[in-house]
Formats: structure tokens, C-alpha cells, sequence
């Protein structure tokens, strides 16, 4: 392993910044960067902990530093904002190749590259058995506009990006054995593992959606849409009925994997019908993202999955950490 | 152990806010603040791992959370900053007993209140078998007037608050199966404990320091103190002459716990020698702070610890957690 203060250096040495308005990065105290004019920052954390989040038998370091920034983007894509900065924290075991670090960090430096968000600051430390990764991503967005969870109102049209199930299904086939690096891959397993191993951050569409001012509540799909939604209807106190028939689920994933399975990282919000027409102009500037009108928030606090005549409750069964 | 979302709605009820900037804390994709007009935000990370940064053994859990934001609040305290906001990443083992997280947040919290920093968010995961802690601290400063480490000039004057080695002298105790429960510690004892378990960040003094505008350079002592004078001469592209005779030691701590013990949490800085009256001035404010002079910065880039006629090397000896 390289030395801790060598690694860092190397870090240094990237000198990637993609702002003008960073004024020191990594290797002070803190960082200082000058907030944009008439903007808020938006800020949020995500921690990825070896044998939890990811299997290191399952990835590579290159995809696992990808996904741990990509899971934090998000967060910043489901707000409507512009990515700016990341910090990362590393714990790690010294058993890990000396190599894997640099891999991880290429990996995850790729995505800042095509995001333009800077690494200004971290943490590296020594971990008994494990690795453990934390990102902290910062964000800004007009004064006002963050696209909240608490703003969905009765009427509302519920909207998702891309499909769901297909993080889930990858790790399914995952834990059945199957890796990347097979040459007996369908075309469609290939697709289910990336989704899982690869996923990506909507910032684009996010961050039109929030210039546009016409989502009146988002969130992003790490949970599952279950309880996704049911973050959204409890922060906006409304209820929601999601069609079945309507929902853009990833070829031969299941229903569960699509309801509950959750790290698709797609992007769940609500528009006012008067809206849909300008949410279309929007969704034509992404002509490789569908974007699936999926249900209705009502003023009744049930959340309700409906086929035709058939209405069974959508209970939040997402991944509960503490349980 | 407590359900995610209980802990996480937990915290929320306690709707501690001390900024009338901060527009959504906890409980969105991400957190939401308006910078203050004509202030810098700084921001950094640090990352405490079980086993590695502390043992659970030899801590409580309130003083473990206690310790985990004063870390991090030390390096706001480094940039003579105003600490605002923070955020925590908590992996957590299933054994640990359901109070375990809410005694360490109570301890966090405790800090938080009096130092008015604010918890604006943070992700929880479980942990295969042991406890991973990650702040991300954010704070503010008057536009360029962040004290950084690179401004040391030949010729300043340096300058140490408080006393160093007691953290590391305080770990030894422990070691020897010494505990703060203890009812036998002596008086010098328990300071050593605390010191260790319970470091006060400068928080009061860097500001004051910092609105003064008289420090040239300023570092926490985290690594210890040939390690972090290092990395000042090493930004600053100077020397160093530290007079072995002034070293404000902790008592009964040894030479080498005071120079390359670490995570004493003072401040270490350079004033020009011009200014010497002013910081007493400022000095003068904190009466229960020793600020004490403990050498010189040279233009030669060499680093020498002096006992009257005898010169030695002051070599970086402070931990690496990658060695």
C-alpha cells in the first residue's frame, strides 16, 4: 500500500477542478470554495460499507469507486442541481493490492470527469477487515428551486425515469455466480449487472426538470419505489395509486425486484397535469431516457398498486439497515 | 437496535438549529443552505474507524460522539473558521446495544449545542462487525481570510495554544487497563484520559485569531507535532527551529508523546514577529488558554528541535495509516 501521505499527493497531483470558484482543495485543514451567486448549496452523504453495499468479489475497484459516486450524484440529480464537489473518506484493509486504491479512484475520477464535480477534500485510514467508503457531495441550485419531497399535492402525475428492477435483477444473477467478465453474458444479463454494478446518475435530466420549476416533488430510487414513494407521500402528506400496467419494468425482472429492490437510481417525481405538456418538451432534450407517467398522488394518505379492477396495498418493503 | 427510519425521524425531533440560514436539514435527498454574503465555506471530512482511531473498551459512547465531532470541528477551528453545519455517516454492528447510538449521538450533541453547529443529515448502514464513524464538517470565514497552512514566512514567530502529549500519555493509561470509571486515578491521570477522549477544539481562539488577520500559517496538531509542523513547512516552502526548552509538555509526558503523539487537537501557527503584540492582545480573551512561542521559521527548509547548544533533526513521526 502506498503511503498514506503518497496517496494523497497523488491525489494532488490529479489537480482536476472544474470550477472557478474553488479556492483551495485538498491538502489544508478544509477546503474553501466561494459559493455561486443567488445559489443554495445543497449537500448530502453516503456511505458504502464492504459485505453491506458491495461484495468485492462482485465488482472491480474501477465500477465500485464508479457506483460510490454515482449513488452520491444522485442525490444532488433528485434535488434539480448542478454537482459540484465531492470529499471522499477511504478506511482500508491492508490486505487490499496496492493497485486497487489508484483503480478505485480512476474509476470514480472517470464519473467526475464527465459530471465536472471537483474532489476537494477526504480522509484515509487504516480499517481492521473491511472497506468502507463515504462520500460527501455538494451541489448548488438557483435560490428557492431544490426540488423537495414535501411538495407533491392531490392531482399530481406521478413520473419515473428509465425502468426499475434491473439493479435488483443484476444482483440476483450476481449472487447466482455470474460476473461481468463472462463471455456467456446475454445482452440482457450484461444490462442487469451494470445496472447494478453501473449505475447512472439522471443530473442532466434533474437538474433540467429543475430549471423547468415544473416537478413539485422528486426523489431518487435507492431504496425502492415502495418506499420511495412512501418517503414522498409522508413528506407531502398526500396518498399515491401507482398502475401496474404502466410501470417500466426492466425486461424479466420481477415485480418484487422492480417494487422493492431499489439502487436503479432512476428518478421518481410529481408534476401538476397542467404541466405535462412542458415536462414533454423537457423529456424530448433526453431522447435516450424514457420517462414513464406511472401513477397519481390523491389527497387520501393509502398508497394503492392498481391492474385494472384489481387494488392491493404498495407497502414500503425497501431495505431498512437497522432491521 | 432501533428501525432506520425511527433513528433517522429520532433525530429530526430534535430540531436543534442554530443558523437562520439553513433552509431543509434532514430528511431530504440532500441538505439545504444559503451561504452567507461575503463569507468562504470550508469544509472537511474525518473518519473514525473501531479498532483503529478508538477501541470501545476504553471510551463511553456519549464521549466517543463527543470526540468524533470535536475532530472534526478542530479543523474548522485550524482555518479560523466559524463552524456551521455537519453531517454523520454511522456503520453500524448489529451487537451493539440499542442505547449505544443514541448515547453517541447525545454526546455529539452535547458539543453541537455549545459550539452551534448544526446536523444537517448523514446516512446509516449496518456494519458486518465493527463501528464506523464519518463527519463531514462545513464552516464559514470573512472572504479570504481563511488562515491556511502555506503563508509561513522566515522569520515568524511559532506559536502553540494549550499543552501537547497529554492525548498520547492519556492513550498509554489506557493501555495499562486504566479507565475514567477508575475511582484511584490521580488528579494528572484523569486530565490525561480526558484529554484524549474528550479534546477541545479551538474553536473560540481560531476565530479570534482568524478576524485578527496576524497568523501567517495555522495547523491542528492531529498527527503530532513534528508531523503537522512538517506539513506547514512543507506548504510553505520553510524551516523550522523549535526550542525544546519552551515545548509547553503535558506533565509526565514524554518528549516523544509531546513531538509525535498526536491528536492533542491545538493549534500550532506563525505570526510575524511584528504582530507579537497583537496576538497577546487576543491571547488576553482566552485566560484559561496558554498561548506559548516554541520557535522560529527559517528560510533554510530544515527542521531542528534545540536544547540550548544541542541541535537535533525534528523528523515527521506522526502516524501513517497506510505504513
Amino acid at each position: 500500500m502506498k503511503k498514506e501521505f503518497e496517496f494523497i499527493n497523488w491525489l494532488r497531483s490529479q489537480k482536476i477542478n472544474h470550477t472557478t470558484n474553488l479556492i483551495a482543495g485538498i491538502g489544508d485543514d478544509a477546503a474553501i470554495f466561494s459559493p455561486s451567486v443567488n445559489q443554495e448549496t445543497l449537500i448530502s452523504t453516503d456511505l458504502l460499507a464492504e459485505d453491506i453495499h458491495f461484495k468485492l468479489d462482485f465488482t472491480s475497484p474501477d465500477l465500485l469507486g464508479y457506483k460510490t459516486l454515482a449513488v452520491n450524484l444522485s442525490d444532488i440529480a433528485a434535488m434539480g442541481g448542478q454537482a459540484r464537489y465531492f470529499l471522499l473518506s477511504i478506511a482500508c484493509p491492508k490486505n487490499l493490492p496496492d493497485r486497487f486504491l489508484t483503480e478505485l479512484l480512476s474509476g470514480m475520477l472517470t464519473l467526475a470527469e464527465t459530471t465536472e464535480v471537483t474532489l476537494i477534500g477526504g480522509d484515509t485510514s487504516a480499517s481492521t477487515n473491511k472497506l468502507f467508503l463515504n462520500i460527501t457531495i455538494l451541489g448548488e441550485c438557483p435560490s428557492g428551486k431544490a426540488i423537495r419531497r414535501s411538495g407533491a399535492k392531490a392531482g399530481d402525475e406521478i413520473y419515473l425515469t428509465g425502468q426499475i428492477g434491473g439493479s435488483a435483477l443484476g444482483l440476483e444473477l450476481l449472487q447466482q455466480g455470474k460476473r461481468i467478465t463472462d463471455k456467456s453474458l446475454t445482452n440482457l444479463e450484461k444490462l442487469a449487472l451494470f445496472a447494478h454494478l453501473k449505475p447512472q446518475p439522471r443530473l442532466n435530466f434533474g437538474k433540467a426538470l429543475g430549471l423547468e420549476n415544473i416537478a413539485t416533488s422528486m426523489i431518487d430510487i435507492s431504496d425502492g419505489l415502495s418506499s420511495d414513494l412512501g418517503h414522498i407521500c409522508q413528506e407531502s402528506n398526500v396518498g399515491a395509486t401507482i398502475d401496474l400496467t404502466l410501470l417500466p419494468i426492466f425486461p424479466s425482472a420481477s415485480l418484487n425486484q422492480a417494487l422493492n429492490g431499489g439502487e436503479d437510481y432512476e428518478l421518481l417525481f410529481t408534476v401538476a397535469s397542467k404541466h405535462s405538456a412542458k415536462l414533454r418538451e423537457v423529456s424530448k432534450l433526453f431522447p435516450d431516457l424514457p420517462v414513464t407517467k406511472i401513477g397519481t398522488i390523491t389527497s387520501n394518505l393509502d398508497r394503492w398498486l392498481i391492474e385494472g379492477e384489481r387494488k392491493t396495498p404498495l407497502l414500503a418493503k425497501g431495505y431498512d439497515h437497522f432491521a
